[in-house]
């Protein structure tokens, strides 16, 4: 039995490093890549996920399942090994299961598809025109359906994929919170939009050149706590972290002269996904363990950093400053408060990454509505841009005119990526249950924010979040760090706080 | 046999796609990777190497050979093949036989001893002190020896080494080539050292800043014909030349803002090796013989462009007014003239790396004719520095005083890379041999390159030389293009014309 758990650690340590070339491929695809290498690269990055997937589906794992005594009931295994071994069992055998219960051609149609469907999406997306992506759509959301047959459910066929990222959470339980969380957004949204406190955004239009922009990223990134000897911060085109080794978390930012905050925040965005990547601890760096709980948990660290700190009032009295020194024309007059305004303005619109705080997170409900009803069979892809109309203006209060502004602007679905868009809420929810946490706890941390001292908020997310990896699935780890399951309360009451003080209600 | 041949061009297809992706792991080491991920890097990248060898070793390739009628007697197979074909065969074989004749418990203990080596030996360099490295060196020839033996020959033990890195080459021939330009050079050099003529070398060493380099490197680049939507430059340590994909070339290059030469002729070195990469003809591309037929000819392009172009007088008529526009400043009252006079300076020197064109090549027959003893046993590891001052003496007429500056100064022999340094000078060679037969096919290249066009040049490398790739080994390419065989005397005429003409005599 002890020999089967090494066996296991041993085609996990491979799958590990083989993953980490992978990303590496990708990395320098979206960085660095000169344009003529893109064929070849996509054949080497398929290779590499080849020889991956044989791995994760070796047949002679399913012997040492079993002499570990792992099954569906009890994917953990045995009880006498210890709670991280028996964590390893788990998401192991989790990814075995997931792995396996797929047929190879299918797995091998989806991703043709999907890059098709991809490149479709493209054009689609610069024609504004939905007809054009439809038929492979439809195509993708059958394969979809196939795939949750073969994963299995009891409940929901959304189940399975949702599972796909953030594992061990239910349709059904997102359902909830979300329910919980959408009148009291629309109504929240409805008042700053009733408001007639209006917000002078011209502040972070004015000019921010590139390699200033650069220099005061890093200033943050090391008050952060960002290692660089084991980091770097990169430019692309859609900013992004990506792991290629257990001291190598790479950070990229995309730089827009004309709009301060798409840099800026985006760097701190990327580098909360990046502090939790370095953070996993000793006993499981470097395997299955040494990963997020959930895309969830990863999204709460670059939300909470993003903007409950980022975005906050007293970061800005501590960094505003620094800020003033590092662009010294552009900032003349401009006090904190009225920077921290213009970068927390709200108001309805139709693109998501656009998208304010608060009008965010309605963007992602009208997506799990409608991908659910896609899945379940209750919504026809041919009806699809009538009903996110519908959807969005009863939820935002507009709606697009184009394909463009509305079905067609997110790559996810052409990805086959359903079950992906509700973990950026979740993300935020977290966070806010994260923050509330961190302040009772460690009372002091707020006012050391205020003094430009970043460091005990990324110990307290350390010592709290990041050293457990994947050791605990993301509702218990919900519950050890806070205290309670997820619940959307501390998201509401922050917003309300922080948007109410600016909106004046 | 026609199914032999598409299986083994499906495995060569495979080592291609897991080697440019393992030379990413490297590139990327070299240029960007935070210095925290070194211990995984070295991981990722034997992991890869390990896939590569399994299989260029696969079991399988038995039956494949001896299908195509492969064997040790006759490489290239079956007759009836076409000779792209056949050359395949060729190559295939002699790798898969490389492959399987050393034990792997033999490779493995020789990547480990020469891993440790090459620790020690950047200690020992900079203590200055080879006893610390000699029990290293010993092993490590001990270890060639015995691979040597697996590998098999005829006449000497040196003979399997080198053609690790000068296929379908012996030493005696090596010997021979040498033999003929050992006595000539050491009479040049006295010539030179004897002229009463003397080189103003300060227009070199002033400040050229790094970024107006770089800008000056990309325009020359562009003029030699670099693809760079295939391609790239980067900064690293020590620069290189790798190919990362078909269509992925990339070079890199140092910058040292006191001496001129340093980035420029590196990068145009670097590049005479890119564009021979980029230049392999479309019915190879993308396979084994989509590979340099020798080390010896991938580095006659680099020496080619380098020193026949790039330190030709005629290439500094051509692009001295852009040199002088690029850095207006600092090339004051400076002719096209004494530019070109201070970057040919010739002075015996202790370092093969810092040596002019002349000296160069004694520094590699030294090293070849020590190595040459070492393998055969006729001289111990322990008598070595003794015999590296006695050689210098000889050939160059100084010797050093610290180990630093002599047997310590090259990584080659800490890496087993025993056969590596002939090919240095075997480029400079084929160059001069190249390089007349393009003076003769087309009489017009050099007015060409002295109005700064270098198109001619690369269109004929390109025509006659990187186009065939691997397809003809390097002795039957040389009497191809130039209608006879190695022969030195091409190059020494080239030295004693430039350098008579420098030096007046």
């Amino acid at each position: 039995v002890e020999q089967a758990l090494e066996q296991l650690k041993g085609i996990d340590k491979e799958i590990l490093l083989l993953a980490h070339t992978a990303a590496l491929l990708s990395w320098d695809q979206e960085t660095y890549m000169p344009v003529g290498a893109l064929e070849e690269r996509s054949e080497q990055i398929s290779l590499l996920q080849g020889l991956i997937h044989r791995r994760i589906t070796d047949p002679r794992c399913a012997d040492m399942f079993s002499a570990l005594e792992a099954n569906p009931d009890n994917p953990a295994g045995a009880a006498r090994f210890s709670e991280i071994e028996r964590a390893f069992v788990r998401e192991a055998f989790r990814r075995y299961s997931r792995g396996t219960r797929i047929p190879e051609s299918l797995v091998v149609e989806m991703a043709r598809t999907a890059s098709m469907a991809q490149g479709v999406w493209v054009q689609a997306r610069k024609a504004s025109d939905f007809s054009m992506f439809k038929p492979h759509l439809e195509k993708i959301i059958g394969l979809l359906k196939q795939i949750a047959e073969c994963l299995g459910y009891t409940d929901s066929p959304y189940d399975p994929l949702l599972d796909e990222y953030e594992p061990w959470m239910t349709t059904r339980e997102v359902e909830d919170v979300f329910c919980r969380l959408k009148q009291p957004l629309v109504e929240l949204v409805q008042k700053i939009v009733d408001s007639d406190r209006k917000i002078d955004e011209s502040v972070i239009t004015a000019r921010f050149p590139e390699q200033t922009q650069l220099r005061f990223n890093l200033l943050v990134l090391k008050a952060m706590g960002f290692e660089f000897d084991r980091g770097r911060l990169d430019v692309s085109a859609h900013p992004f972290t990506t792991t290629l080794g257990v001291n190598d978390i790479r950070l990229t930012t995309r730089y827009n002269e004309k709009f301060f905050p798409t840099s800026l925040f985006g760097t701190i965005h990327e580098c909360g996904h990046g502090l939790y990547e370095l953070g996993f601890g000793p006993r499981i760096k470097g395997g299955l363990l040494g990963n997020a709980a959930s895309l969830g948990i990863h999204e709460s660290q670059s939300r909470l950093w993003e903007n409950m700190v980022g975005r906050s009032l007293r970061f800005w009295k501590g960094f505003f400053p620094l800020l003033s020194e590092t662009f010294p024309g552009v900032l003349k007059g401009v006090t904190p408060q009225t920077f921290y305004e213009a970068i927390n303005a709200v108001k309805p619109s139709l693109i998501r990454v656009e998208a304010d705080e608060v009008t965010y997170n309605l963007h992602i409900i009208l997506r799990f509505e409608l991908e659910k009803r896609l899945i379940a069979g209750e919504l026809a892809a041919a009806d699809l841009p009538a009903a996110w109309k519908e959807e969005s203006k009863k939820l935002l209060g507009i709606e697009p005119a184009a394909d463009a502004d509305g079905v067609l602007q997110d790559v996810h679905w052409s990805m086959g990526a359903f079950g992906y868009f509700p973990t950026y809420t979740l993300g935020n929810l977290y966070a806010a249950q994260f923050y509330a946490a961190m302040r009772r706890q460690q009372p002091g941390v707020e006012a050391e924010i205020e003094k430009g001292n970043l460091k005990p908020v990324r110990s307290w997310l350390a010592d709290n979040i990041h050293v457990h990896g994947a050791v605990y699935p993301a509702g218990e780890l919900c519950r050890r760090v806070t205290g309670e399951k997820l619940n959307p309360g501390f998201f509401l009451e922050y917003l309300e706080k922080k948007f109410g003080e600016i909106y004046g209600f």
